[in-house]
């Protein structure tokens, strides 16, 4: 719900692209983030394109492992 | 790991096509699925689209909820 009120803010401040960006099990909420966005509180809202990909993350000492990331582009007409 | 298994026994079976779905929590894992098939099994494969919604899921006796999802369609030329 906290990244839905920092959404509305970024288009209320007059901004008309907003990317929501997430990495690992946080990738559920990212979708809940638009969907509730979409469907309650900016009705015009525009899902201008979705990417997943893969980023490196290191823990402690050069410990690399890999993790699954999206990214949501969404727009305000 | 399982469903990475399962995709590729799809494609396996001459399937070009493979849809992967999830709702809720479960969305993250349906990133790594497609990711990990992507990285390590198949090599060519294609990312053909993304999509997210919302489903209602009914619990119980007439409680209803939104739960959001995601559909992801990877293709092997």
């Amino acid at each position: 719900m906290n990244y839905v009120v920092a959404c509305m803010n970024v288009f209320n401040s007059g901004s008309q692209k907003v990317v929501v960006k997430a990495r690992g099990r946080a990738i559920s909420r990212a979708v809940d983030t638009v969907e509730l966005l979409r469907r309650v509180f900016v009705k015009d809202l525009q899902l201008q394109g979705i990417s997943v990909g893969t980023e490196q993350v290191t823990r402690g000492e050069d410990q690399k492992s890999s993790v699954s990331a999206i990214e949501i582009t969404v727009t305000k007409p």
